[in-house]
């Protein structure tokens, strides 16, 4: 939830100078000023503040002041089924959670499986996209980064995202519509060429080019390992100190 | 996001004593064992262990181990229209941010606001309950604890909810439907008595009173001060060491 700053270290250190040099001083006196007997005496205080700096530390626990907020991102994929949002997107998550970042995935399928009866038409996929949001605005009240991935077509409801979230880096994974359908294990295009799917974005459905992204990834020419080194160097300039 | 563990502190106490007595010995051995050197090496110490405090900090930072998660939890506010829900559960919230827990509040009406055309019948609010269930969910991966106030008249969702999230404590504010009815300052179940107003529960949908509810607030016989205090020892005992 938040890290600690370098001005809240460097008052820490200062504070428990206080206490640690306060109390040696305090203990060679006692001994009456031998060095043999202030080394002893450090050994004494060896044991004595480490008790010390514990009920110090605990007492640091319990101070807000210094912290930080993290702040909050969201990397959100857009493209044509099949273009590598989900495999890129994965990568790249594993890649930040690495970095002992808040973060948390969201992706299309995933969530589709957990709330049911979500359509594909145009008002269904706007209204979808506004729930999102709102879980994308939730977890960044709470500092929590997110990476989602979105066939996400229209350009409405990009904008409508970008609108309700902070920090909002669109990544366009930009895929020729035949080498989709290559890609095609799922025999997802091959249904919607059929008719059997419907508003199925780049066949019957339009795909709307995002023409802001902050990232566009040309799966014809970057490859996976180029794509992930390419957006999580983006996030490390400008999100990570 | 984390809290950070009595044994990590005694670790940082003990690591830092070695640090520290040792550079006091070497200091100590440099001035050739005189006290009134010593003293004075005692300043220069401090000057420069609060350098090398810092930097043990800064190293301590990096370090996950001795860290651990928070256990979320999610207070689940049900009730009929007007029973007190909201006005208690703000201010639950208001006390457990208090305590530096995270935690998020979650109100029916707020959502109903951002997510357009949810409806009111059983099948809408069933639906709309699995997205609230996992909203919680991945807040609750997070770590983020939650304070929810939605009517919820069905047993039905309710036990979806408790299905879907861990640490699931049902607060009933039961209340007289008579005394919802006086104070009915947004004029709703008039509306509702009058049939302008469908699926509004207790007056012409159901209200399924909760069986398994780990705390019940009779708003009758308790004031808000009181259920606040009840709920608030309640976490505390339960959740918070």
């Amino acid at each position: 939830m938040h890290k600690e700053t370098n001005i809240r270290s460097i008052a820490k250190g200062v504070s428990w100078r206080f206490i640690a040099t306060g109390t040696t001083i305090v203990i060679v006196y006692v001994f009456f000023g031998r060095l043999d007997l202030a080394i002893a005496a450090g050994m004494i205080e060896t044991a004595l503040k480490v008790g010390l700096y514990w009920g110090h530390e605990r007492i640091w626990h319990k101070v807000r002041w210094g912290k930080e907020k993290i702040e909050p991102f969201n990397l959100w994929f857009t493209g044509l089924p099949l273009s590598g949002k989900t495999t890129i997107a994965d990568r790249v998550y594993t890649e930040l959670e690495k970095l002992s970042i808040p973060i948390e995935r969201l992706d299309s399928s995933e969530i589709r499986k957990v709330i049911p009866n979500i359509g594909f038409n145009r008002e269904d996929r706007t209204r979808h996209m506004h729930r999102v949001g709102y879980l994308i605005k939730t977890l960044q009240n709470n500092s929590i980064s997110t990476v989602a991935s979105f066939v996400s077509p229209y350009r409405e409801s990009r904008k409508a995202i970008r609108e309700m979230v902070k920090n909002n880096i669109v990544v366009y994974v930009k895929a020729d519509i035949e080498s989709c359908k290559k890609r095609d294990y799922k025999g997802v295009y091959e249904k919607a060429i059929h008719g059997e799917l419907k508003n199925f974005s780049g066949i019957n459905d339009v795909y709307e080019e995002p023409r802001h992204a902050e990232i566009v990834i040309d799966t014809d020419k970057v490859s996976v390992d180029e794509a992930v080194e390419i957006i999580v160097e983006f996030i490390k300039k400008k999100y990570i100190k």
